[in-house]
This record gives C-alpha cells, sequence and structure tokens, in this order.
C-alpha cells in the first residue's frame, strides 16, 4: 500500500520541468531565448497600482493613478469606481473568450453533417436538448435537429429581448433571485457590451451597479456561453466517460511525431486527433522514419481531447514553453486563448512549426492555417503532414524528455458521475439517476462536503503548489474535489486523479472511492465545463431539497491567472457557491469593493469571494466554510 | 463688418468659466470639493507606461510593462501586441458605447405608440428606411412600420450570420474592399465581443490582426450602431433643420428653473423638453417664485435637443462642473456617457439635484430615476417637479452667472445641406437633391476641401484651444469645416456657426457661405452623427464618380479624449478619411503600432492616422493633405 509520503510532492510535480531546463544549457547552447520565469524577473517589482487596481486607462484624459495625495481621477470617479470598472472589463474578456469558444462549437454543429468533417455523435444529448428548447424532433432527421438547435442556441448571444434559456436549469430559488436582483442574462453578447459601454469614460462608477452588471455577465458565461460550449462539444465529439489517461512531459516520445495541441476551443484538435489515426497518414510519419504519431495536449484543448479519446496532457499552462524545450516537438497547434507569443521565438531555436487556427489567435512569426469548419479535416491533415516533414529535421542533440509522467482517471461528466451513484444503489428498491447516494454521503458525514477547484497556474505561486496542497488537505479532510482546467491537470500531474490516490484521503472518502470505483478527485473537464459543475451543485441542491449556497459546497481557484477566471467566479458566487481565491484580484486599492466582494455580496447572491495569498490558510478557510455549512444544515 | 480681430479668441471662450471661477471664493467659502483642473494637477506626473500604451493589465500575471530590461510581458507578448490589444479595448468600448445608445433608440421606437410618449415625427424618413430594409409598408399602420423596423434595426446587433444592412450606403468601391479586407462588421455586438476575446490574455499580438478587428468594431459603430441612433432619433424626434441657437454659461438664466441636461442619449432629455413646456408644470414653477423653466445641455445630448428644439448649450464637457457653479442650476439631469461623477460631491455644494437616469450611468450619491421607455413622460414631468422644488432652495448669495454666450446655426443635416444646395441652383435646369454643386465648388477651387472636426475637450490642451484654431485657419484657407460633438460646441463658443463668421473665411468660401446663407462651419450635431458625415463623404464621392479617398475631405479630432473618439477614428480611416488627431492615444511605446497606424494602414483602406500634439502644426498638416488630394484629382 502506497503511503502519503509516496505521494508526489510539489517538488516532484516541477522535477519533469527542473531535468528540462537543467539539461538545456548542454543541448541548446547556441539558442537565444528567454523562457517565462526570465520575463517574471525582468517584470519584477510590479507596478502597485496596477496590482491594487487603481490604475485607470479608461480615456484619453488619463492614465490616472489613485494615491492619498490624488484620491480621485480627473472625471472624479475614486478608487472603488475605478477598481470596479477594471474588475468588470476583466470579467467581459473572460466571459467574450469562453462565450465566443461555445459560438464556434454552435457554428461547427451548425455545418455538421453525415459527409463532413463535423458529425453527431451523442444524439441522445441532442435530443434531450432539442425538447429542452422545444425544437421538433418527431420524424426530423438528426442533423436537421442538429443544425436547428445551433440556431436556437446561437439565437442566445444576440437576441433583443429575453434572458437566456439554460436558466431553468437551476434551483426555483436561484431563479428567482437572478430574477429579484437582476443578474439574470439577456443575450451574451449584450452582457458584454454592456460591460464595455457601463466602463466608459463618464458612465458607472457606483461599486453595487458595477458588481451587479459584472454578476450577470458572469453568468452569461457560466450559464450560457460556456454551458453551450460543454454540451454542444459533448453532442459533436461525445459526452465524455471515464478514461485513463497521463500527464507531464515524459508524455513526449522520441521515436514518434510528437503534435501538441494547445489552447481551449476542441474543433481543430478533434481534427488532429481523426488526422493522425488515418492509414495514410500514419504511413506518411512512418516514410519519414517516424514509428507513429504522438498527440499530446496543453491547456484545455488537452482536457477536452483527453477526457473524449484518453489523448494525454504533456503540459499544463506554465510548462507550454518547456515542452518545446525538449527538443522533440515536431509541431504545435495552438486554437485559442493562453498561448504564449514567446512560442515563436522559442520554437524557431527547434525544428518545431508552431501553428495559428483561428483569427482570434493570431501571432507573429506563427504559421496562420484559418480553421474553416467544412475544410477542418483536411487542413487537419495537412498540418500532420507538416509535422511529420519536420520529424525529419530533429536534431537528437536538442533532445531530452524526462522520463516523468503519472496516470489518472478523467471524463467525470454528470453523466459518468450518475453512472457511479448509479452502481452503488440497488437496482431493485433505490431511485437511479439521482444524487441521492451523493447527498446521504454528505448528511451522514462520511463526505464533509465537496470542493470544486479550477483555474490556472500563476508565477504567483510555485507552479501547482495551490492546488495540490490544498487538493491533498481537502481529500484527507473528506471533501471530495471536482477538478477542472490547469487544476486538474495538476492533480494528475501529482498523482491525484489516480484511483491510488484514495490512500490520501480521509477514512470517509477512501470508502467512498472504494464503492463508487472513483479517485478522490473528480477530473469533470475543461474550464467551459465549469458549467458541469453548476448544474452538478443545482441537482444535488434539488434533489436534497435546499438550495444552492446550503449545499456543503464550495469552489476555489487557487492559482488563476486569467480574466476568464474572474468571469468564472462571479458565476459561481452567483450560483451561490463561495469562492476562494489564492492569488489577489486586483481590488486591495479600494476597500469597499473588497468589503463588496467578500462581504456584502452575500446579500445579493448568498456567496462571498474569499481572498487568501497562503495556500495553507486558504484551504483552512475551505474546510472551516464546508463545516459552517454543515452546521448551518443542521448536520 | 467685423473683422478678423472682433472675433472671440481662446482667451474669451474660457472667458465666462474663469469668471466663474475668479468669484468662486467669495460665493462658496465654506464649500469643500474640488474641480477638474484640481484633478488634473493632481494626477501629474502621469504615468509614461501609461501614455505610451506598454502597461498590460489584461492577466493576473501581470501588470507588466515594457521597458529596455524587460522588452517582453510575463507571456511574451512585445510592446506592438500590448499596445494593439489596449487600443482594441479602447475600440471596443467607444462602439459598445455609441451602439448601446443606439439600442436603446431602437427599443424606444419598438415602444412608440400614438398615445405613448414616444411618438413618429419624421413619417417620410420611416419609410424611406422601411423602403432600404425592405420592410413591407403597403396599407400598414405606421407604429406597426416603426416597430417592425426597430426589429429589423435590432437584427443587426445580435444576428449571427452576416455583416451589416448599411453597408450598401456607401461607394461599391469602398464595400468591395470592405469585403476583401474583412472589416466588414457582422453584427455590432459581435464585433465586440471578438474584441474582448482576442485581446484576452494568451490571444492576438500580431499587429495587423489587432488593427483590422479594431477597424471592423469601428465600422460596427460607425455604419452600425451610430448611424441606426441617427436615423431612429430623426425619426423619433425629427430630422434636425436649421436652427438658431446659444452657447455658453450665460445661456443660464437667474429667475428661471435651470435644468441641464447632460449625456449623449435624448430620450429622456426630449421628454424633460416636452415636460418642461407643459401648462401645469410651468404654473408648478411660478408657484416656486420662478420666471419659467429653461433647459440648457451639455455635451452631446446638448447636440441632441439644440438642433431639434433650440434648447440652448450652456456647457461642453471639460464646463460640467463650472456651470454648476454658477450657483443657478436645479437640476443636472444626465443619461450616458462622459458624466463626472464628481459632480455628486459639487451639486451638494449647491441647491442642484443631480439627478441619473440610465442604469448604464449609476454615479454613487445621485438620485437614480431608471428611464422606463412607457413611463418615460411621466419620469420627466417629476424630474421637472424636482427642479422646480429646488429652486426654492436656491442662496442667491452664491449665485453668478456670466453674461458671456455666442449665437449660431444648427441643424446641419444631410437634408439640410441638399436643401441648401437646391437653394443655389436652378430648379428649371439643374438637378435637385444632389451635391454637385459643391463638388462644383470644390472642383472649381472655390471651396478647396472640407475637414469634418470631431471630438471631445481634454485637459492635455487649453480647452477649445486646439478646435478653435484649427477650424479658423481651415476656414481662412477656404476648406469648408463640418463639426459635431464638443467641437461644433467648441465652435459655437466662439462665435464660429454665426453666419457672420464667414467674414472670417476665405474669399471662396466667404462667397459659398453669402449663396447658401450658412455659416462657414456646419453643427451636423452629436458624435452618433459623425455618421452623417461618413454618408456626406460617401455621397459626394458617388456624385463625383470618385471612391471617398480621393475626395478632399479629411477629419480632425483635437482635442479628443473618450474611447468612442478612438472608435469613431477606426471607422472615419475604414471610410477612407485620413484622421488627424491633436492627443497622441496610447501607441507611441510600439514603433511598429505606431507606423502602422500613421502609414501602413492605408494598404487597407486607402486613409491614415496623424498624430500631432501642437494645433499649429497639425492645422498645416491638414491644409496640405486636402492640397495634396487635389492635386491628385489633377484640380
Amino acid at each position: 500500500m502506497r503511503t502519503w509520503e509516496d505521494f508526489t510532492t510539489i517538488e516532484d510535480v516541477g522535477a519533469a520541468t527542473k531535468q528540462v531546463l537543467d539539461s538545456l544549457e548542454s543541448r541548446c547552447s547556441g539558442c537565444e531565448f528567454e523562457l517565462w520565469e526570465d520575463r517574471w524577473k525582468a517584470q519584477q517589482p510590479q507596478c502597485k497600482f496596477g496590482l491594487e487596481g487603481v490604475c485607470c486607462s479608461l480615456c484619453g484624459m488619463g492614465p490616472c493613478r489613485i494615491t492619498p495625495k490624488a484620491p480621485r481621477g480627473i472625471c472624479g470617479a475614486e478608487a472603488a469606481g475605478i477598481v470596479g470598472r477594471n474588475v468588470m472589463r476583466m470579467v467581459a474578456s473572460g466571459t467574450a473568450s469562453h462565450s465566443d469558444h461555445g459560438r464556434h462549437i454552435c457554428h461547427v454543429m451548425h455545418s455538421a453533417s453525415p459527409d463532413g468533417p463535423y458529425r453527431i455523435t451523442d444524439e441522445k444529448k441532442l435530443l434531450a436538448l432539442a425538447a429542452e428548447w422545444e425544437v421538433e424532433t418527431e420524424g426530423c432527421d438528426i442533423y436537421d435537429i442538429a443544425h436547428e438547435v445551433a440556431l436556437v442556441g446561437l439565437d442566445d448571444y444576440g437576441k433583443p429581448f429575453g434572458t437566456a434559456r439554460y436558466l431553468t436549469r437551476a434551483t426555483k430559488e436561484r431563479q428567482e433571485l437572478w430574477d429579484r436582483e437582476g443578474i439574470a442574462p439577456r443575450a451574451i453578447d449584450r452582457e458584454i457590451a454592456t460591460c464595455m459601454h457601463m466602463t466608459h469614460m463618464g458612465n458607472s462608477t457606483k461599486p453595487e451597479a458595477l458588481l451587479r452588471q459584472a454578476m450577470r455577465t458572469g453568468m452569461a458565461d457560466g450559464w450560457v456561453g460556456s454551458m453551450m460550449a460543454t454540451d454542444f462539444t459533448d453532442i459533436l465529439f461525445g459526452t465524455p466517460i471515464e478514461r485513463i489517461t497521463e500527464g507531464n512531459l515524459g508524455c513526449i516520445e522520441i521515436d514518434k511525431v510528437n503534435i501538441v495541441v494547445h489552447g481551449h476551443d476542441p474543433a481543430m484538435s478533434e481534427m488532429i486527433a481523426v488526422a493522425a489515426d488515418q492509414k495514410d497518414i500514419l504511413e506518411y510519419a512512418r516514410s519519414k522514419g517516424a514509428a507513429g504519431i504522438n498527440i499530446t495536449g496543453i491547456c484545455c484543448t488537452a482536457n477536452e481531447v483527453t477526457m473524449r479519446h484518453g489523448i494525454r496532457i504533456s503540459a499544463s499552462f506554465l510548462q507550454q514553453e518547456h515542452v518545446i524545450l525538449t527538443g522533440a516537438v515536431e509541431a504545435m497547434v495552438v486554437d485559442v486563448q493562453c498561448v504564449f507569443p514567446s512560442i515563436t521565438p522559442i520554437s524557431k531555436c527547434f525544428h518545431t512549426k508552431f501553428i495559428t487556427t483561428s483569427e482570434i489567435c493570431q501571432i507573429p512569426g506563427a504559421i496562420h492555417v484559418q480553421i474553416d469548419d467544412e475544410k477542418a479535416l483536411d487542413q487537419a491533415r495537412e498540418i500532420v503532414r507538416m509535422a511529420c516533414d519536420a520529424f525529419a529535421e530533429r536534431d537528437p542533440n536538442k533532445v531530452f524528455i524526462p522520463a516523468i509522467k503519472h496516470h489518472g482517471t478523467v471524463g467525470f461528466s454528470l453523466e459518468t458521475i450518475l453512472k457511479k451513484l448509479d452502481g452503488v444503489t440497488n437496482s431493485f428498491v433505490d431511485e437511479r439517476q439521482t444524487y441521492k447516494p451523493l447527498i446521504d454521503c454528505i448528511k451522514s458525514g462520511v463526505l464533509r462536503g465537496a470542493v470544486a477547484m479550477a483555474g490556472c497556474n500563476n508565477p504567483k505561486i510555485p507552479t501547482a503548489y495551490g492546488h495540490v496542497e490544498i487538493m491533498k488537505e481537502c481529500i484527507k479532510n473528506d471533501i471530495i474535489v471536482i477538478a477542472s482546467g490547469c487544476a486538474a491537470q495538476s492533480a494528475l500531474k501529482a498523482g491525484l486523479l489516480s484511483k491510488e490516490a484514495k490512500e490520501l484521503a480521509g477514512a470517509g472518502l477512501r470508502r467512498v472511492c472504494d464503492l463508487a470505483d472513483i479517485p478522490p478527485i473528480l477530473h469533470m473537464g475543461a474550464c467551459v465545463d465549469i458549467s458541469r459543475m453548476m448544474l452538478l451543485a443545482n441537482r444535488i441542491a434539488m434533489d436534497w431539497g435546499i438550495d444552492v449556497p446550503q449545499v456543503p459546497v464550495v469552489a476555489c481557484a487557487a492559482e488563476w491567472m486569467s480574466e476568464k477566471a474572474v468571469a468564472i467566479g462571479h458565476y459561481v458566487i452567483s450560483t451561490g457557491i463561495d469562492t476562494f481565491l489564492g492569488v489577489s484580484p486586483p481590488v486591495s486599492g479600494s476597500p469597499e469593493m473588497y468589503k463588496l466582494l467578500t462581504e456584502d455580496v452575500k446579500n445579493i447572491c448568498g456567496a462571498t469571494f474569499t481572498i487568501e495569498t497562503d495556500p495553507d490558510k486558504l484551504v483552512k478557510a475551505i474546510v472551516n466554510r464546508v463545516e459552517e455549512k454543515r452546521v448551518e444544515l443542521g448536520l
């Protein structure tokens, strides 16, 4: 039996990267490039005004900075208004990012055809959604239904009246609250435009008004754009099921053509996966001297393809440069979001082809292959061939692949979770397809509650330290963890997504892992799949007969970095789930805004943000909050 | 005859404000507040990184700043990418602002009814637009047509496919270019969302990609949102006709209830104007001891109501605090954009009620009356009554109204201009309703060309100095000026909108002013009415048989301040009109982006930006460019 000590520490999680960096000088002495670690140092000290959120550059009179000598901007805006506007723009960008990804998936579904590159995989899920949205299905062709559902989905991006369709999936209490508090989102793009209008010079500076619009916009992310991305991706590429995967730089294979897919929108990477399996392409790879083609992934594109194909995760966000430094990557193919423009100079030191595929993400020096949904498979075949060609150019002297990787189980969609829960019920007497077994575990105290771990890596915290330490402490305290995004990848690299990791859990959670045959940390997918977590919390609440804020569930973004994370935070609290942040958002310059976000917002939505940059203190606060919620429920 | 010397200088333009400030201490010794002049001083020196555009706060790893020591952000973004992203967000906010104002006017038109507060005034314009948009009108009620046209308009905010309807109003050459270069805007809100997605961490840093999306988004402003605001406002409240107005603080009247309307969206101010004319409301004002009700305006709301009702302009953007300091303003009623939050503390030193009316612009300490389109007149009556009540609280010891104001002629819609042009043709032999008489004047050299002056005031330039000096020099050189926004208000305050100002013009322009009975500077309206200027330039080009960049017309934003101005700049150059900026946008930190905007963009759209902060040099560049275009035409 493995013991606590056997499990990977934060040093182990970083060991693969360290080996790559340590061996770099001997392999690439002639190369001139820098890594994020160098740029991070060069950027120190960071601007205090920016860190505190009290720099305003929203008009041409400025920039203005709040200081004791200058407590107001030229227009008269005070710290709270400036902080509130800046945060709102972060939410707007985050929402635009997830939702525009969702929009692309809608367009992909609208282009789906039995002969085209994109086809319908999960007909059951499509039909269920068609029924939910009252799309006629009787006697209709499945592709006609798909196209009609896609149009209805696209309508939620731009309709001039009404609020989002998906909101009816929430508890009655949430729906009423969202209406009452004015945070039920209208069309997604309208909420983004409203943010950009409200934050224009000479508009709102009232903190609560800014917060409410930020919440409504976040809701348009989590409960519309992201949810649509999740649903439509499941319909197109398959709803995730339990799968084994591996993670870390050791997933790069020395004898194969290595293609790393990176970004968030899986439309192109799915096609890359299909193309790399085609016989003629495999033969082409072999003709170049390779033993095969090895697709691995980074960031959420990796999460998407690992859940659906078991494709492995070679790197998370802050390893995107390191993976190229193995010298064995033939092509990095990126779609959107979280792609370092530094990939260009680094890839040029090797034989690596850096290929962008979306007009959203165009980077100087990259090869741009603009995705065309109708021709995506042909484009993917072309890209894979390019990688095969590059294999011949690989310089063996520059290659070093650390032999470090961990396995784990992924694919915990709601469908997978329900299947697991059905597995522990008696099919003759118990209700099926309900969360009651899970609720019973929480009620009995076998599980104390759950924490949703999400978000990025951030140089402000040693990579993965926050995620891993918090997760270990949570499972030790019988709090089950659901994870997505780079948080889930940290867990994978620390071995925590393996079923053996139950040994690190408290006795209660360990028993649950045994009975349900699950790891203590459930990989639920990409950032957009936090929408799955929102539905999970709501369905637990419904099956329990309470509202979401009462459920002993909290969320944590221990190492968040992107504006998407800020949008996520706003919809998670709006859904009634307390959210714990391990990196301070730029709000500390306004005590008023800080109090609003960490205390008073509870009066709007029943949940708050907690900001704590010490991971040890953060996890204590998380465990305490879960226990408080239990006490409030009389458990 | 008045001579050059008799005309107002920049000192005269500022005299009203100076008198108010000089008399302040004796009137308001107990008051504690600061003015923008104080805050401007307190904010010096401004952050160099912000001024140059090389501060990036678009993710939680940052903020990052580009320096010789740190030429890249933590993600690897270089100066060009950072500058380009920051500018794109400015364009996104500016476009969102104009267009969301346009959206509200669409909703107002959708709510119009013969018995409601909002009615159809210009049926002819509505029917023409219905025909343009292929809305059925035969045998239909005018209000049904209005509602249908409003829905078609709203469709251009959120439709999932296709580009904007209004583009067909441009020259064939422009339409082809916009398609070819990928800058024909799709749905307005989608372009805004795309900007916010492209600028998210890890997306585009390619300067040209960023510029093209900024241009497409600007196009969604000028050729969709703003144009719709203009058209629908004309339909609802009347297409502007030639009117006399007055401008400057002297428009405040000591014996009346003074209500100052401020902002940009005229929906509420129109109702205030109606309410203030109602018999019972006038009687209510008299019952409080007032001789009547005096509505005056600030910013573009003032431009809107002055063009349609002759309501006077008491202040421009940088006088919004000063007007309250007269001590004789009972209420300042604001809608959206360019409202200083400092109005709250300043108004509290007097009896002035500060009333916000839009959820977009909510300011701490203001009285908020959220406009409800169905009840707007009742709300306006309530607001006017509030102002009447405040009249009784006015402290005569605090009052000082400078006796300074100038008259001018406003209302030069395309319809007014065509009427003027028809007036100089022979109705028996000449074509009517064409711009040919104007083209003939330019061809013959009587007029050298035209300059569109637009934009704000900015403390970076002595108030109105840039506008006024440039306008005077242009008309002296026989370049006719069309003006909008605060630029037009500067002209008004300098007496340059009066027909007598022709004495300042060169011989050619003076002759045109005589013949057509116009001032040398034509007030075309609010910021959204720059859409009128775009149509004017295109129609001149069409009647001439050339494309827009060939026409000797340029644009100038001598004192721009807002992100709206940045959006405007992008659609003006996209329309093929060279644009001269008197305040540097935050781009100087990237020589690459600077060159792209000031030189290479010409390869995309046939026009460029010129950045020159010295007004004397700026006007020389403008005159030269006009003459260059004449040479290119062989004139």
